[in-house]
């Protein structure tokens, strides 16, 4: 857990990124920010090609349409044939059926080293349909301290079933694989208040993973990392500043993120 | 008129948003900021069923594609049947042949609750055809003082005619529907000097319209809301500051927006 | 050389922009900034008739698709037609067979007044491959002062081909026609930290050819202007800054650029 970031500035790994177009820059500069290095690409006969010269593939369903969730199918068996590391973002799965189909059609055309989503997006993996609250998490579903237990054995649970490390992102995030499990307390609630905190995190993931050989050290990082410039660029918000002053400071903490930084910072139990 | 942005913040609207990509994440961070929340989706399959999740819908023609434009008839039908609030900003009608029949058309397929655009723009509405010089008004149509009883009277006549609410931008805003229009002197010309202010109205128009009954003054509370919030972006610039700067300030200014702010800085009358 | 920037903002050229979605919202507002004023339409019919309001055209194929390509072949008639000035920014090309066939048909369907690459992609036009390295220049082609009299004549001749300006951009940048090269070293590394400058310069370089003859001093100075602001934004960053704020400060430096300080700040010779 100690140079996972160090690893990633070293390697500058590049990262293949189909993803929407809401957030779609913010995802490029925050790759930049974390030491990876971006590229878009949703093309089918572009995609297929583009992947292969990357170390890692980011899928994101936030504004899919027909074509692309061709490209992302056709592009995650190039990647997985490859041997890259690929991360999924099922944006909105469970507030529609396009995206809880493609979600799970996704889960079964090819392999991802890691899922990460809000816990109605997750829940919605495992049974196949979901009350997702347009792209938040529904009430119901938020993880507690009172089902925190109930909740880490849910995700150790889907991780086997993928053999994958699930992340869940919220008030509390959980990160775990099928036998060990991270929760982590780090973030802060201005972090809902823009667009792509997740989009983002999801971007940091398939580059700290691509470097760190897909340990599950290193996805728990990636999401105290994420929640930890949360917290900087909240500390440095002034009266006058608001969501725009803070997305930019956010991405100024991730691009000034350090391991020491993470190792004295980090609010994280095993579990 | 007192407390409408109090109300958007208390209900969290959430808006569907067919938007362009140009300034598609400054949409989404202004609908945070002024108390909503968004969500864009723009596929067939997706946008008809996600809009039933919503309060309400906001379409804009930016960078409108076949797909899309066929997304947005059939998303507004069902918004219409939801009895959501429907939103309609008509970028660039009368500078193309397919803006300006796009916007007609959508006006055939369905019913909007408010129609944002420059004077060229909503005079296309009227006229069937335009001037409009690219995204930005003709200089021949610009409201003025001295043609300003004419454009009201315009504006009541466009509103009527479509049982709507229509705010026309510019130096002096225009938001009417067929009896009563306020005129808005808010705003700095700094506006002009960064992409999606208008699209970011829309949005906030959107959520604040479902949040308070789709009332004529919630609109032009949205009117006055982006103009003050350009006003005091515009004092907090420093001499190195730019159009980079102006436009995080302009978010961070909507984000703390309070229904107090307006009532002290509007510049309106009634008409 | 002297009066560049002013021309640009006196005229304010309207510029149409088939580019990707990633750095769309960077590219309208450098072109605010720069003086200029874009619009974006991508759509078949509706770009060909937009593009005729406009006074030039900016393509680049960063996130090129089959309806975009298509688009892309029909606008460039059109402005050929209209005698527009029209630009290219082959982004990874040399990186995908898709990118590289699409860069070199476009040079087979019309004319451009200007070609801006990095190393990769502009040896890629003249070798018909390459080895781009995802969107960045791969490391074997980097021009160097050891290697720059060849890259010159490399230049020159690739002008001459297509009767157009090439700018190499890199470390040491290069801006020439058939005759003559301007070797320009300003910049800092930090610009590769953000996504979008390259795309951004490519915004500018529309906006100043098309009001300045489309002359090649307009494309050096464009080159240097692009160079220079990040020199001011890097000076500008605090301990707290990273990517996030160089790049709101990238965009201040570029709105409140002058033709003065180009003058003063140019580190630049004639080849």
């Amino acid at each position: 857990m100690k140079e996972v970031i160090k690893n990633t500035r070293k390697m500058v790994p590049l990262v293949h990124n189909i993803t929407n177009y809401v957030t779609v820059n913010d995802v490029a500069n925050v790759l930049l920010a974390c030491g990876g290095s971006p590229i878009m690409s949703d093309d089918l006969m572009d995609a297929t090609e583009i992947t292969l010269i990357c170390n890692a593939l980011n899928i994101n369903i936030g504004t899919l349409n027909e074509r692309t969730i061709k490209t992302m199918h056709e592009t995650l068996k190039k990647a997985n044939a490859a041997n890259h590391t690929c991360v999924l973002d099922p944006v909105g799965a469970g507030a529609s059926k396009l995206r809880t189909e493609t979600t799970l059609e996704l889960l079964k055309t090819g392999h991802f080293d890691c899922i990460k989503g809000n816990i109605s997006e997750i829940k919605t993996i495992f049974n196949g349909t979901g009350n997702t609250s347009g792209v938040d998490a529904s009430e119901l579903d938020k993880v507690t301290d009172s089902n925190l237990d109930e909740a880490i054995k849910f995700a150790k649970e889907l991780a086997k079933k993928y053999q994958t490390i699930i992340a869940i992102t919220g008030e509390i995030d959980i990160v775990s694989n099928s036998e060990k499990a991270y929760v982590i307390r780090n973030g802060v609630k201005m972090m809902g208040k823009i667009t792509g905190t997740g989009c983002m995190l999801n971007g940091i993931l398939a580059a700290n993973l691509a470097a760190n050989n897909n340990s599950l050290e290193s996805a728990a990082v990636s999401v105290i990392e994420m929640g930890l410039a949360g917290e900087i660029a909240s500390n440095r918000m002034s009266e006058l500043d608001g969501n725009g002053s803070f997305r930019t400071y956010l991405l100024d903490a991730i691009y000034n993120m350090t391991d020491e930084m993470i190792l004295k910072g980090a609010k994280v139990e095993q579990r």
